[in-house]
């Protein structure tokens, strides 16, 4: 730090990544990064089609929105898109929060959220999950402020119902809900639908995950259009040519696949529901996941230890030190070739 | 506006880009593009050299940090890369001012600058150039904060020399100076061979223009490498992931062309000769420019109206609705065919 950082933000403790190693060669199951590849004839499409680089990339992002609205049958004023969903939800925190309005999110849920509050000084209030980790809605009930729901939640898996969300943003139409939809595609419900109908929900979603672009950069939101121009108003003045040229073409590239993204999601479920029953036999707790990822702990051993068992055995989940949920570790589900390379690692180790 | 957006920011008012015109073919002098393109041997090298796009890109951008430190012989822990070089900015006006630090800046410079202060709800000051549009240091002298000058500033083109910018450094070691040299390739001297003398120092680059990637969305910072961590600090509390793998592949690509980077420069710098010369031929006032674009005026015609006749024959120029430059209007330079065609237009508005 130097003497020369805000007064604002002295005290700040930045998002932590996942690990990235370089250099060697792990399994990673630590990051819910997908297991495939887009094809080559997809990006080499993309590169043919990105308008020459000497030109900034398109604000509007037009032909990247047609094509989301052709695949979620969504107008396209409903739709803005992002450097990544992080940077939708860093803006909608921006835009639905203020000193009277405060963010509201569950206690266990995306790292990102508190540190999206802190840094831009909102207030907030972190609502406990159940024991058992799933969210009561009605602990929300007599809570005014802007509700931040990941769906399926992180790094729990779980997800709710459409129509629980639907009866809660019923009951609140004075309040925002943001659902971050960054894992919805591998078996749970979006709320996509319900955009039409409410006033005060906006939706985000990302292509790092069910489209294989993590390193692409790009997000999302689906939400009312007065919501979208505010997110916009944002936008425009923090980052407007945030979303490169290429990353646009990638993009519609990516979504003229959509067989191919429905195949790979499908493929992640049945993957996981081995990876669930392998983690049961040998004697995990593994919550219920609507991601791609599960969330579980063994009896047998700390959920630290185990995660630095496994990094010496060349695979690396991600373990998050919070006291609630220490004991657990969240595992990316990848190829079937990776979840055979876990499996006789958890063996080796709990023998 | 929705009835949902933050008190914050009614009143925000966003920056408003360059047109940029789809389905027409215009000559687009507007918004300060490169007109060289890069090579298809880069991009294809780039397309090659990305790391697959299922895996989330390097948040370090190790390797393009790398390629810079060799070509601007600075440690690359004094290197941070951002997605384009406005991420850059909005990090800078975060993490150096606040309450009691104001952001000071020219009452004529980027558009961005105020619009950065408003969004971080930070006090700023506007300081008036001279009647000639030179900015005079001195004018800073008895006055705190944290100083942003754009060099060459734009829209004038106008640049200080080092000198003056290292004794104005020296003598405010407790402020922080931000320089953007987002226009300084064109024959301006960069404040980068200062960055190891003065802690207090961060210079802002772009590949958006001498580098021809405006399209790609790539900017950095070089300062001491505390400023760096500084910077570090808000962009892992908004956005780690900011810069897509295939933008830090492109980046080396584009590095390890830097020859033809010097020559796209110097040809931009001959053309700005001519365009100088002819415009003054004209009977326009051009400011003496360091940069890839002229500040003109003709006494003949209300800068508007001169907008908007181009306009109708092809031709983008940039005005700007500011009452000390309405006069005037911002003229990238482009290929001699660009500007040949200028001349013409010129002429037959003017006759």
């Amino acid at each position: 730090m130097s003497r020369f950082l805000s007064s604002r933000y002295r005290e700040l403790v930045p998002y932590v990544p996942g690990e990235q190693p370089a250099g060697q060669t792990y399994i990673k199951l630590n990051t819910n990064e997908s297991p495939f590849q887009i094809s080559e004839k997809a990006a080499a499409k993309a590169l043919k089609g990105t308008r020459p680089f000497r030109l900034y990339s398109d604000t509007g992002c037009v032909e990247l929105r047609k094509a989301l609205s052709r695949v979620y049958g969504v107008p396209a004023e409903r739709i803005m898109v992002t450097n990544g969903s992080d940077e939708a939800l860093d803006l909608a925190f921006m835009a639905f929060c203020s000193e009277e309005v405060p963010a509201l999110f569950p206690d266990i849920t995306y790292g990102f959220y508190r540190v999206y509050a802190d840094v831009n000084r909102l207030p907030f209030e972190e609502i406990p999950l159940r024991d058992d980790f799933t969210l009561d809605l009605s602990d929300y009930d007599k809570k005014r402020g802007t509700v931040f729901l990941a769906n399926p939640n992180a790094p729990t898996g779980i997800a709710l119902r459409r129509g629980e969300i639907e009866a809660f943003l019923a009951s609140r139409p004075d309040d925002v809900l943001v659902v971050d939809e960054a894992y919805v595609d591998f078996g749970a419900e979006s709320c996509v639908p319900l955009v039409a109908k409410y006033p005060n929900l906006a939706v985000i979603q990302t292509f790092s995950k069910s489209r294989s672009l993590a390193g692409a950069r790009l997000g999302f939101v689906i939400a009312d259009e007065h919501l979208i121009q505010d997110l916009n108003t944002l936008r425009f003045s923090t980052n407007p040519y945030d979303v490169s040229s290429f990353t646009q073409a990638l993009g519609v590239a990516v979504l003229e696949e959509e067989a191919e993204t429905r195949k790979n999601c499908l493929k992640i479920q049945e993957n996981r529901a081995w990876t669930t029953e392998m983690l049961t036999e040998l004697g995990f707790s593994v919550l219920p996941s609507g991601s791609n990822f599960v969330f579980a702990r063994t009896g047998k051993m700390d959920g630290e230890a185990l995660y630095l068992a496994l990094k010496s055995k060349g695979i690396l989940v991600r373990h998050f030190n919070n006291p609630r949920i220490r004991d657990f570790n969240r595992i990316t589900i990848g190829t079937m070739e990776d979840m055979r390379a876990l499996e006789s690692a958890l063996r080796s180790i709990l023998a």
